[in-house]
């Protein structure tokens, strides 16, 4: 057994962009699990764009990381020691473990995988939070319907992937937007998107949009924000649905950024605009598991990982990611399943 | 019977706030109907802030006046002649007759107004399209429930103080935001709102705001727009809904404003942003106008008309509107019933 436990700790509060010096390795003993506890060894720990706002103390829907605290995420796990009568050694679990190779929690917040239904990595992904994410985020607020076109920001990223495909499975002519031409032609070679285009590269993002979306845009899925969904809203059909998951162009700004008012397109088009978390949504997390599932065996979900090795590369991986380097779902391998 | 119609038709389109001289009065023959349409004499004329967009040219939900054509406006009028068969001399019908005193109409267009639910010119009140505006806008988008903080701005025009007093018989606490220290009186001491202010004079919007709200924002009834709506937007609750019914502080813009982007707040309250148009509750109005006209008569709605005398006057007072110079719904009598 082992008995050093090395986990990334937050050093001090990103101003902007954070740096790899705003994160510290620290090494600590393995605790041992007290009653209805259990230890476990991570295999996987998952980087996502949320994780920007727990690192700031601004008031949010989630406690802010400590100081000095262990940062927070999302792993998937093996017990290895179990005080919880519903665990056993070797079980597959995810839960909130944070940046760290070992973890003692609570037996009934972890969620206990089962392996049969794909790699255990994708219980972070298209059978975890991301795919659980685009799944209500997409279906439950905007409801897309057959023919209607929907586009998605942040298109390549986990949740935006996912949302493409499954508003294609919904009939819908889908368009993406996204920072790499790597990123547009994975979209549009393998995922089956309709259009989609550089929002880095493109000279006038509204013109693109308009050339790309000919009859208007019905659902729009914001991972985004700023002037992607500035232009989006210029855009929209009457009785528009706009589902907000994510605003990452706003996440680093060191001051916050003005934008056009454009509350009165919304009276104009009788449109909605819905924020939402996905932990809003758990206790439909089965429904959307097993229809996530059934896609995926069926080939309709397809995914990519981008995998950093180590603990001690989580910081510059989640960085990587926050400029938008990741080339599909990011994660960390922790140690071997 | 009269032979001249004196009508106001736009001369110019505004620049910011309207100018009298972008109106002119005009003469023209009284016309006769043809099958299917009646002639009307109109009592009253119906001054509202849509009307501002009506004068623009801008892309919008309806097609903009014509230079040279009759302003366009909800009006009260008696039948005069009827080549409509289910329409008589006499009655009394409520109808977008435009700014005239005399109109040509068809038939099917015209709603028929039962005058003993209350006096006529609350067919373009309480029981028109401001009280459905106001019991669609509110219940509809909001659904407002017991003990909910409601905040409303634009609280003392005709749309604003019976969301205020439908909120408060759906037993809301309500938070009414207007533009002098008379109506927030009125709204005080005789329509029944919990608290309000006069954002004109108010220091510190937010911060006033969130004295008068306690317990956060659980409803936003949205008029106005700009530097209010930032404001409570800081202050909204989880499952917060807002509905957006007019922005009259961007309509006499000269260039449009910028404002802070608040999608981030979205997400993080999981909230709700519905623009609506009235016209989208159109197969609803009986049942909002049942309900109206009983709450009428069980005396919990009140309404003020504020009532410029003659169509030459009709300029003057829908400019007085837009600078929030009325107290309660703006009207312009045209002739005696």
């Amino acid at each position: 057994m082992a008995t050093v436990n090395r986990q990334i700790t937050l050093a001090s509060r990103p101003v902007g962009f954070p740096k790899v010096s705003d994160f510290h390795l620290v090494y600590s003993p393995v605790a041992s699990p007290a009653a209805g506890e259990v230890l476990v060894r991570s295999i996987y720990l998952s980087l996502d764009p949320y994780m920007r706002g727990r690192m700031s103390d601004a008031d949010s829907y989630a406690r802010p990381v400590a100081i000095g605290e262990v940062m927070t995420g999302g792993a998937v796990a093996l017990v290895m020691d179990s005080q919880d009568a519903k665990l056993r050694v070797g079980d597959a679990v995810e839960g909130m473990l944070g940046w760290q190779e070992y973890a003692v929690a609570q037996g009934r917040e972890l969620r206990k995988i089962d392996q049969r239904l794909g790699p255990i990595s994708t219980a972070l992904g298209v059978l975890g939070m991301p795919g659980l994410t685009a799944f209500f985020g997409l279906l439950d607020v905007c409801d897309p319907q057959r023919g209607e076109t929907v586009v998605v920001s942040g298109a390549a990223g986990a949740v935006g992937t996912l949302v493409g495909q499954i508003a294609k499975i919904k009939g819908c002519r889908v368009v993406g937007v996204a920072g790499s031409d790597a990123k547009i032609s994975w979209l549009l070679d393998e995922l089956g998107f309709d259009a989609a285009f550089n929002y880095k590269t493109a000279a006038d993002c509204y013109g693109t949009l308009k050339d790309l979306c000919p009859d208007g845009i019905d659902v729009y899925f914001d991972n985004v924000g700023g002037a992607i969904t500035d232009a989006v809203l210029r855009l929209i059909n009457v009785k528009a649905r706009i589902s907000v998951c994510g605003q990452i162009s706003q996440y680093n700004l060191e001051e916050p950024e003005l934008g056009p008012r454009w509350l009165g397109q919304l009276i104009v088009k009788q449109a909605k605009v819905q924020g939402f978390l996905v932990s809003g949504y758990a206790e439909r997390f089965p429904e959307g598991l097993r229809q996530l599932a059934t896609w995926l065996k069926q080939g309709k979900l397809k995914y990519r990982e981008d995998v950093a090795q180590g603990i001690e590369a989580a910081p510059q991986a989640f960085i990587g990611m926050l400029r938008g380097r990741n080339q599909g779902k990011q994660l960390v391998q922790l140690s071997e399943l």
